[in-house]
């Protein structure tokens, strides 16, 4: 409930944002009015650009305004190998901390039938014309390491088996930096269970 | 660092929101863009009919898109009674939980030498212009606690104090639901200085 109409439009729009609660969302719209009105308007801007504008990337899936990414239009990359993530989220963080030079297929979203969303919802068709093309060697899954991630992680690799394609799962265990005392007793017995030969 | 020019700069751009960093920032674009585009249009055009259009009150200074405010314009509000405090926000805060009838002056800031924040900058010309108006009975004093907001205040008193006008500051001591052992020295000191008779 706000003095103003428009400011209580804002702070009610605010809070589409994901961690922004009523408090916050309004914090946010006082420091912008009063603050940073050119903020304001470059957000605006950019929120626009980017709602109209950003599409799929028409080979690997992730987010982008061109109809080929960056990534997938840049000739450097190896394209023997292809790693599958669930969003775009995970091809930043591979691309921040990893020396990864090959391509990306990203699925949008992992397997849940209970919520309709089937392989053909993750373009698992578009990825099987990949796969069937012979220019992937190596498959990387890189779901994440939760129920679905696991049973999607599973049909994409009977996928790249009948082809006869290399699969690999990225590995899972113990956190690096991690005190064993604190992790949770799911991720130590597959930690356990997985160790290798020093 | 995003694979997508206009990504990259929504990201940026959020930054702009108090409190975001670039991992939330990086978050909320990523779900604006997967899962909530309708959310970032609607927000795009409130921001911008909110930056171009919201402007101050002519009679109490808050941000207000009217020339005078819906609080200053309702003709139910006691006008013999003046509340002065420091921002937008303090006045939500006090609407929302005291059942004050009264109308506000808000300075928009308090009085900061070291920043160049002087009288003129919080608009106590136009404070003096309704003080010696006759208007105001009783001027509450509601800037913040801090070392700026006592001085603004003891400022403000002096000015009604020349009008002859009576001047009450709002209590300031142990927070209800507080405990004595968590208070801060400060505040416990107060507290106990102006103990009152039960």
């Amino acid at each position: 409930m706000s003095t103003s109409r428009l400011i209580g439009r804002l702070v009610e729009t605010l809070r589409c944002l994901p961690g922004v609660g009523p408090k916050s969302a309004q914090r946010m719209a006082f420091h912008l009015l009063e603050h940073n009105r050119d903020g304001g308007r470059q957000l605006a801007e950019a929120l626009t650009l980017a709602m109209e504008q950003v599409g799929n990337c028409s080979e690997c899936r992730t987010l982008s305004e061109e109809s080929v990414c960056m990534l997938c239009a840049n000739t450097r990359r190896d394209r023997s190998v292809l790693c599958v993530v669930e969003t775009p989220a995970d091809v930043q963080a591979l691309e921040q901390s990893t020396g990864y030079q090959g391509l990306y297929f990203v699925l949008m979203g992992h397997l849940s039938p209970l919520d309709g969303i089937g392989p053909e919802a993750l373009g698992l068709e578009l990825l099987e014309t990949r796969l069937a093309s012979g220019e992937v060697q190596e498959l990387i899954l890189a779901t994440n390491p939760t129920v679905e991630g696991e049973a999607t992680a599973h049909f994409v690799s009977e996928m790249a088996r009948v082809q006869g394609i290399r699969t690999t799962r990225i590995a899972h265990g113990v956190p690096m930096g991690g005190e064993l005392e604190y992790i949770d007793g799911g991720t130590l017995s597959h930690a356990f269970a997985g160790r290798q030969e020093i």
